[in-house]
């Protein structure tokens, strides 16, 4: 681990002085990876009626780190000097375009937490690259999503069909599950 | 209580088929009150910065139900046949107006409940008119704000303001508990 | 739930000076009833391991409001002048038996409101005697359940099964929905 | 806050196979943290009264990160493939001692999320040594609290003087606003 180097990435630098990670390639931040859990961020985008209650829930289609294609909702990882609030709005812009407007939540506390572990009998949540805990937040989404380069689609689906046995089979990991964790939070589990 | 009348008020009335609540005169609704506790909802009106964070505590100037002219926040009784959200809704229209946009909460948890008694030493909240059972929301609030008539004034306070112990001795009844318990639930308690 | 009308039980009496509520016979209780909401709590009772997850939910089986035999969960309503806490331990006295020694959470706010209308299609939570909104806490049991007089039986159910659509055609009114959103809260829905 | 590193303790050694953190030395843990953020877990010990009621918070007096010798809640780092919950069983049998008997919460979701910094002025908590994100749960302790050789005092203090000026002035690092904000959460913030 001595060459873990001390340049800046571009993809960081937007964040600006608040953020001043060094720079992780991709065999460090494998090395870190092995050491210590890693703190991400999940957001679960959804729109809500006119008094607030949750009607639709916003599923990415993307390449996953199992090399599944799957339905997924916005995860990932928080860096070295970032908040938990920079974290969530970078990768819920990144993820779901610059007017989709999210309204991140005013309380700091997620509705669950989530432990992806490389062994997936140990929590139910899967991630073969890495031990990470998670912060699962709520997020309404006012505006319109278009799905970055990473993804290949994007959509809105019924709160009742998001807990079904069909979408579920759709994600992988365990996002499934956080779905529902989400759904049940907001009361909206059928 | 034989003459608990079956007309439907105005006010009842707007909400349409949703509230099909009986009429309450006053003597009715205080006979009522000192039998079962009311169900109450609070709100404390925030405003967010770009990442979510509460900046501003809005607090009205009214006449409350001890007598005193005090800063309060947004406080109700749901009515029977109304849900909580609706509750919500109503009264955060009628106490900051038609402009205020209010974001009522995905989840349906309140971030505190508080047990308003007509004993001021049972749980530090107190009416002299009830037992009220409040669910308090923290309610973002995205335009503008104007105090009803019933209110004389409408302000927003910085976070750090509104826990002070000057803001504090201008509400009566525990509303300045409520706003600490909120900002603390915000992660902005000082 | 409970049947709280007629002369007051020893139940309150215990509580002395906290509960002053009036006398209310079947006949006020009913017209009470449809003028504003009733005040309950719901707790779902949980056997915990030894690092605090939840492995069981209890459940009771009952005579129903809704004239059903039925798996239940603690129900009741809130007195006047009682505190949400007090009818809790009532509820959870009465219906668990005095060797359950239920550990009441430490915060007051509940992981879910639950409305009850006489209207089954409003909500999906379904009284035919009335509108009650019932704050559902998650209650962990560490002793012995005897089930009181009015309960048939009770057994803890592992939760995997208490999530399982078997058990939840055992429950009416909701309270298989009330007891899904609890294991979502302590993140045990499978 | 714990010294993790150095050879791998006894206290690791009794996870057995659900640990398996590679060896950390104190220059590969300094490394590791100024490259990403640490997950970290506080407990905020409190003692209930019969209806779940927070009446007392216990505090540790120990020497800190900082170089003070302050009063302290439980606060320790997440080990690889270590869950959270055993984190926080492991960091209160090592402060608290055997007979302590900590109850841990059933919900995975901490009541807030402390955010330290190496920066003071960027969230309000400090760390001098590593950017950490840590869960913050109340913790419910019904034994007896043996301070371990790293403390130096443990006292239960009334939870009105646990969020006074005077005792907040003898915590470090943003731990007393956890305090507040854990008293906050359970409604017991003056």
């Amino acid at each position: 681990m001595d060459d873990l180097s001390g340049a800046v990435s571009s993809g960081e630098h937007e964040l600006g002085t608040a953020v001043q990670e060094a720079w992780l390639d991709d065999r460090e931040l494998e090395v870190v990876r092995g050491r210590v859990p890693m703190v991400y961020v999940e957001a679960v985008p959804v729109r809500l009626d006119e008094v607030g209650q949750v009607t639709h829930v916003g599923l990415l289609l993307r390449a996953m780190a199992d090399s599944t294609i799957s339905r997924a909702i916005v995860s990932g990882r928080v860096l070295w000097g970032e908040t938990v609030r920079q974290a969530l709005q970078r990768h819920l812009d990144k993820d779901l375009g610059p007017s989709a407007f999210p309204r991140l939540p005013a309380a700091p506390a997620p509705f669950t937490v989530v432990e992806y572990m490389p062994d997936p009998t140990r929590t139910g949540y899967y991630d073969p690259r890495q031990h990470a805990v998670s912060l699962a937040y709520l997020v309404a989404v006012e505006g319109e999503c278009e799905p970055s380069q990473e993804a290949l689609d994007f959509v809105w689906i019924s709160s009742e069909e998001a807990a079904s046995a069909a979408v579920s089979a759709e994600m992988t990991g365990g996002q499934d599950r956080i779905v529902r964790l989400a759904l049940a939070y907001a009361g909206r589990l059928p």
